[in-house]
């Protein structure tokens, strides 16, 4: 892909991913996604042929994204604030995700590849990064990592959809995070 | 009610709770119900005319015994101890509650004065008890009693149903508490 094409595709998916948080992603429009990412409706069908496309597209980037902050987060200093910042990533791609989900289910099938892929990356990430930090003397040693990806995931299932509800799921997650680590992390 | 039909009225209450939780309460046997409880299927009969009723009877006696424990616990010496209990009553509430709630729905409705009434008894008493930690110095004081209720909602929605299963819902459990009480609680 040219640079300027690239620029074009990467700014359609960022609009494309805040639209469909926003709006639903059955709802949002295609026009107003192309128009906020400067760029004419017909570059925006070129990239994207059809909606599920770019769902399928605005999905995996973000699963990629969380597969790139595993790997950084794998080596960073300090396990807990480490940890801390995974359950806050997977928070928020658990929002995102629910956005798309029934539409990507429809299109993809409940087993593809991708969901399964993500699934496991998500369970050995988290168990990884909680036993780093449970080594380093920071986290509950009573605790594994499919219990905090569980408590995570119902964060997630009982979280408020309604706008400027976003406090009240910075606080429940801030209760997970208190709750696992035995150390407060550092702001 | 005399006292020996008191007796078998709650006996059949508890082996009905056990058995719908065990069994789900569409699939589990009202015959095994009346063996399990030592009377005959005639005097389940007479307690409780039809399934849904039993499991409305179910259901309101489980509402009961949360309504009770709220008020001791509101008396209790140690808020964050009483804090506690309440969340891990809340909990196993939930577990009975999700293995009535598809059958109950449909017999009371959605909006029954029986579900509002629980509701706002589970709002208040959270509230209530949260506050009541936070006075005494035992709990964060940055959430609210809606935030630690629907929380406790989503660690309900995320449990796992599968026998054996009771141990990873204490450590999730465990986590929350954690995460709410700035003291851990005498054992």
């Amino acid at each position: 892909m040219r640079a300027d094409a690239r620029r074009n595709y990467d700014r359609l998916l960022a609009e494309a991913a805040a639209a469909f948080a926003e709006r639903g992603s059955d709802e949002a429009s295609l026009e107003e996604i192309a128009r906020r990412a400067d760029v004419g409706i017909g570059t925006l069908y070129r990239h994207f042929p059809t909606r599920p496309a770019l769902l399928e597209a605005v999905y995996r980037d973000q699963v990629d994204a969380l597969a790139t902050l595993a790997e950084q987060l794998g080596a960073a200093d300090e396990p807990g604030s480490a940890l801390a910042q995974w359950m806050a990533a997977v928070t928020a791609f658990g929002s995102t995700k629910r956005s798309l989900s029934a539409s990507l289910l429809e299109t993809l099938g409940k087993d593809s590849e991708l969901f399964s892929m993500c699934s496991t990356m998500l369970r050995a990430t988290t168990t990884a990064l909680l036993e780093r930090a449970q080594q380093a003397g920071v986290a509950r040693a009573d605790v594994d990592g499919q219990d905090l990806l569980r408590l995570l995931h119902g964060l997630m299932l009982a979280c408020p959809t309604a706008p400027g509800s976003a406090d009240q799921i910075e606080r429940m997650l801030s209760m997970v995070v208190a709750g696992v680590l035995t150390e407060p992390v550092p702001a």
